[in-house]
């Protein structure tokens, strides 16, 4: 078995990790960390445990993490970074579910979250989680960057297209996201009073996925190593929808041949996916609630004949494949596993 | 004009006020405070005002009420007491929509609120708001306890099987609640992640509109002045309901009479409140959703035959027959207009 | 008093008149129909008429439209024009709230509705009612056609920057909308099991009302008078989202100029829109609940300085200013009353 | 591996064990049935199980069921029986998930389902699938009666306290429940529009669950084979709530012993649970959110000191306990494995 921390669990993402991970055949969670409620048994922090994992449950939060095999970090950013550090000097691998490995440029880094980097040395090292396009990399890695909920969305929608180079560089991400992406601290906007029957968009003036959705979108075009000399002209819009999961991305993009069509898109995109476990291009536009508490991004791209634009769809549930889910899917990449191995099944429908 | 004060203007049952008060004939909005938002303009604080209502936004929030012909109260407890002494002083009639003055009996005020009352002494001129039933008090009233939420539905439900005397006195009343009623302050169970798709019962210790509804139902007995000594021996369950307002009670008792009918209760209902502007017996299970935004209480008693035992589901929007909008009947009636003037009218629907 | 019919008042858009229409000094209703519920009395179909309206609740539904001075027609589209020949004929003024009249040329109805144009000579003395943009000519009518929901929050965005010409014509309009704009009839789609915890996009292969925005977003342009000529290239993808009310736009075109500042862009749109009561600029992106029962559009424009895009958020309450309430502001207008004659006050929020 | 149908897979109900089967080790879906969809294959009733089960979303839809080990039937009552006698004849074991063979006696059937029992005969041999009563019985039955998802919250919630004879006759139990307990057709009261932010009590004049609850709450009193000669007094009112899965049932009974403390209710609760891997006793007041997806019930007894009342809250997933997951732990038992198999594990938080 292979030991495993999950560093500030007290997290809706540390939580989602335990879902899965009490399944998982593979992995064994032996210690758990949460700043604010360290000596408290996990049973009271998530009552519900105590009833269904009764194990899990009786696991008492440390103030830091064990040197186990693996170690999930659900801190926020600055502190993941610190954390990674001490815990890859002890021989410990690192799925980090915060942004501060996602950029490969410290100062792009700096000029988005204004602080300096704390280990930029790791950056070079680091791979960014997304098995659909750095696998490789990631079963060679020590320090895994889970990518952003959005910018998994968004990507991957857009990944055929740019590799294929159908389209040309001005990119519209127009992004809706349920609630529970604002993480568990309660906020004036998440007051269920406020954000019920409402809708609003946020970030206008740049939101942080936005470096990382760029830097990946260059590379895809092969644009070359400096995100920011990048082509991909892209705006970024994410949106507050009332629901607490899923991610639903459009996206646009003008078609470089007007002679392409939505059957020849598609094709192409099917086949760029045809063996991935996760990411499945469909034949309808996906609904989020298709991907509730499931690993699955679902990918509909499209042509408006009437303006030769490509549109893409994509949708995920924000704190499985938009976060936790890709952890343990990086994870079993990380350590030799099958991708699927403990993943869940079916979305909960309706 | 009557010049108008609204005492902490920045909560929920404020922004309500402001609603009904800004469409008002005869009442006019002159001064408004709100403890933490001092000296910004109520624009700042609702910014919808700001397109609707141009002159509202601009009213500036002070520390203090003016000296205005009417106040409402929209304080915590205790601190709307020591308001109220003021404002009284200073000639000002006020309908306070905290619990201050619910109680009569200061000593049960001191067992559930946990502190000693502020101003005693006007307990024994304050009015309990119910203009169904203290509305000849109301009108010669300076101090109007304006009556809580759950305890309007629950007592409306209640008089009139109480007063004619059909039912026993043991009642169960179980009450469900939208998240409004839990304030504008954001907390763990108001975020929408974790009150989404959730029901839950609170306040199984006894929740403070407890003593409230047994005084009001031990008076409709005639059992006496002293709440506790009075007859119902009442159980009251609270739970949150995942919707933004609206409260339906549904309340048990046992019929006296075996042989009585549905239909001679259903009489009796409706006769009971034949003259009631927003108080009205429906001829079918009621939906919270045909009050949203109006003053509406909507009764249906029925009797289940298999048992014997009167039913009775009732229910309002929180916000408006539960806080601001009886507020304002209140109101009304204590400065002589018709208590309709100035009401919201049908629902908001779907 | 205006004498007024509503015909298929069964529909949302019709309950949503009537909410409006009650508390009007100049209108009255006085004929109701309702092709299934025919013969019923009003209060039976909406029984939370018959509480708070007694008057209302008790007219009966006809199957024809009295020959009152205005009517509102509330049904599908060609059923709408044939009521209209007929109406009109009687001198009976009409606001259709279909889609029958909003197409200038009866070709391109064709091509999306699918059938012959019933009254195709009525186009051409049909006017738009977007009083933002044909006050005089709404005045002078004897025929209105009452704009789409989405296309409405899409046109006024657009307007101010088109009619500028500081934009070019790519355009993309992402819409958002609560689930009451599709109509009172259940479908699995609108199942509350499945709309709930859901988005999805629809529409994809072309929604009715982007032919309309094309034509008035041509029209602003200066483009000419017959719309597929006009020049804008535009995507329009509306969405689901689990909320009864509100439509939120965001809309995407490329600034000119790339020396224009967010700055310019938001005086040029205060500019236009400083004297209209409903329709208003923002300082901060707004929220649909902000405009929750009201007849508000508010507008946020923003420069997204990293690509020199212009976006634009618009928002609205789909069934109010995007349907009964837009329909009662054009009926003050053809009956020379203030526009703002009987309109809804400040949202209901939270 | 024991080859399993489920009749009328297009249901909640039969996706829902779909979404269980998929994982489970010893059962094997080989044959579904629908009547509406027959033909089609699973994968376009269901497009989300195309992309993450595509073995299962290949099966097509049969009009009838083959000869497997088990079956599931998923059908209305009278269809759901005379599936039954079939299937039972030609060998297979059936869990039914309607409420043919729930009531032992025919004429209280015929007089709540106003229709002659299709296979009274059958009754005799029927278990009634409570497995945390009748797990003997269940463990030798040919044909197993899921119970009701209300039934099965309100008898979980009393059955300790009425095999103790702890508490009196007089019981009340008010239930909250999802809509997708209506099931997936839709209807005026399911669309999400009039659904959503609101609450009605159905069902006022007998609910088909009702002599259901008696029954089972008459035998455990050890009142004797004939439910209506029972003696416990119940009323029973459930309450559409605006979420799409959970039970939450509020439960109402005198204590017989003034003296008795809930300190000690909540011991004989736990003894009486102590094994039972699904059902649990609380330490807070629970939340349908924590059994979301899941199969559990979580039970929080109390005393109402004011009153000498016991009131016990219950919850689970109408879905999962209170129907497919009910199902497969029933169908775990009839074929000797160990009830956990394949149960879904820890609820979907948040």
């Amino acid at each position: 078995m292979v030991t495993v921390s999950i560093v500030n669990v007290t997290s809706y993402t540390g939580l989602e990790l335990l879902r899965m991970l009490a399944r998982h055949p593979e992995f064994r969670v032996t210690c758990v960390t949460g700043r604010s409620a360290a000596g408290k048994r996990l049973g009271e922090v998530f009552p519900q445990l105590g009833v269904s994992q009764p194990e899990l449950a009786s696991l008492v939060l440390a103030n830091e993490a064990d040197a186990t095999d693996l170690a999930f970090l659900c801190l926020p950013h600055a502190a993941a970074a610190e954390a990674a550090i001490k815990l890859l000097q002890r021989g410990t691998k690192v799925v980090d579910l915060s942004a501060d490995f996602r950029l490969r440029d410290a100062a792009i880094y700096e000029e988005w979250y204004k602080h300096t980097h704390p280990a930029p040395a790791l950056l070079e090292t680091a791979v960014y989680g997304l098995c659909e396009r750095y696998r490789a990399q990631v079963e060679r890695a020590e320090l895994v960057a889970n990518p952003g909920c959005h910018a998994t969305a968004a990507i991957l929608a857009m990944l055929p297209a740019l590799e294929a180079g159908i389209i040309g560089s001005d990119i519209i991400i127009d992004s809706k996201t349920g609630i529970s992406g604002a993480g568990r601290n309660p906020t004036p906007g998440t007051h269920f009073a406020e954000a019920n029957e409402d809708v609003s968009a946020y970030g206008l003036d740049g939101h942080r996925h936005l470096p990382e959705i760029i830097q990946e979108l260059a590379a895809a075009t092969g644009a070359g190593a400096h995100p920011v000399d990048g082509r991909p002209r892209v705006s970024f819009v994410p949106h507050l929808i009332p629901m607490t999961r899923g991610i639903l991305a459009t996206c646009y993009a003008d078609l470089r041949s007007a002679a392409m069509t939505g059957a020849e898109v598609r094709s192409l995109y099917e086949r760029h996916y045809e063996n991935e476990p996760f990411t499945r291009v469909v034949d309808a536009p996906p609904h989020t609630k298709w991907t509730y508490g499931s690993n699955l991004c679902l990918i509909y791209p499209t042509v408006d004949q009437r303006t030769g634009r490509l549109i893409i769809v994509s949708c995920l549930d924000n704190l499985v494949k938009g976060a936790s889910g890709q952890a343990v899917q990086n994870a079993n990449r990380l350590f030799g596993f099958p991708e699927t191995t403990g993943m869940p099944g079916i979305a909960v429908f309706p």
